[in-house]
């Protein structure tokens, strides 16, 4: 089940990596190794942190061939994708949500404490997106007015409050997720801001 | 002790990267991120560099409040802070000065040699300073004109050599801080400059 | 046999970094600073995704030395460098081709898998260019249009294939460091493009 919601997690970001790539215009190669990146960045940092070494985004075919052939499926047709402007933002969205919610119940099966484990899954969720940032040059999502790191940080609690009170991990974890993507769509398209420092 | 020294350094770095998140406009999460990464980040790659998992950082309660509690503060209260530009600098010196000295221990704690613990101190000082720089988009203070690599550096190799002579930690380490930040605030306050290459 | 390679590779990758350095403006502290990110950062990130801690190249002092002594020459001599604009694009893809092939024979002799010591090859390879072009403020060259990616990918999959295959160590090693060098000088000299996405 955390090997599907993964590798959906995978994907989405793939795309989000790769178009932010093809709107910089980088070539053919640069948008895979974007694509790539931002789609398993956050789960080696993840991985890292919790001392699995190697990471097992490294050690299974599927996470490298999802970004390849996403990044080369947005290569080919991104005026399309880029046209569903809110489709993307949607996919950003389901991205982080599957990723806070894996990376938390990954961190919590490795028997780390509950801080620890809420603490890891919002930097798998954010990770990919602040390398794909970083590597372009600009400053990352998740520090910009938009709610990004308090839905994920909202989701990680979720999960790491459901394994404490013992109720079942599944319906924890699409609920947890759900959380997450309303909260971020919300935040988009009602242009929701927090406080920013006054003048 | 390390502790202490620790949550200081922790403390005053994280008031340096609200303020610069403040200064480059974020939101009040935005803040508290950037201000959690700072104090944070260098602690975070120690242990990752020393193969402690998960990090010592990521597992104690207060490693969180202290940091999303300055950031509240400098949020709010800014202008004051800004006003005095010299206590930043010297708070930034002192967390500087703090992370290389506990950075440094901890590594010889583990076991480590000598130059991987001086190695591994000088990383930690400055690491939570290159990944707010770095998330900012600006070329990190460390590699400005400043002095701040070999201040770093100096402290570090007080505390080893001061392993391996068998003398008292505490004063070692105390002695090796204040050196660092003196180093440091002197630069600053005297524009002390190292050569620039010839044009 | 591994361990000069290696060195090698530090060589040439921390004139690189000096070389940025010095037309960044750094002073003779950054320069250093910079040369040994650049030269060590890419050996940093393999051993910490192998799980090698605390990562070798922070154990052993001809790694601190090199770069430093490197960076000095570049400091002083860096007209004369820099006009041997071939040879310092000789030198970055030598360093390329070196720790693509040491970062592969690493991992492979850790017992990882063959993906996983290709991918951290591949890291080990264009890491420290990455390090160095995030800390200047840069889109790093891996993402740029020079078929930066493609080369280091084919010589870890040579490295790895002939490891499967059975065939003595030094001459697919320099095969494939060969192979990843050639690549890249053509591509340079020959203005090679991948292509990239129609606007």
């Amino acid at each position: 089940m955390l090997l599907v919601l993964d590798l959906v997690g995978v994907a989405v970001f793939a795309a989000s990596g790769a178009l932010a790539a093809v709107h910089a215009r980088l070539d053919v190669f640069g948008v895979m190794v974007l694509a790539a990146v931002t789609a398993l960045g956050g789960g080696i940092v993840r991985d890292v942190l919790l001392g699995v070494t190697p990471p097992s985004t490294l050690r299974q075919w599927p996470y490298l061939v999802v970004p390849a052939v996403v990044a080369l499926l947005v290569f080919r047709w991104h005026p399309a994708v880029s046209r569903l402007r809110r489709g993307v933002q949607l996919a950003d969205a389901l991205g982080l949500a599957l990723f806070v919610v894996t990376g938390t119940s990954v961190a919590l099966a490795t028997g780390a404490p509950a801080v620890t484990s809420a603490l890891v899954g919002v930097i798998t969720g954010v990770g990919g997106g602040v390398l794909r940032d970083v590597l372009l040059n600009e400053v990352p999502t998740v520090l910009r007015r938009e709610i990004y790191a308090l839905a994920a940080a909202g989701g990680a609690v979720v999960v790491v409050a459901g394994d404490a009170a013992g109720l079942a991990r599944l319906p924890v974890a699409l609920g947890a997720a759900f959380l997450v993507a309303a909260v971020r769509v919300l935040a988009l398209w009602r242009r929701w801001n927090a406080p920013t420092p006054h003048p």
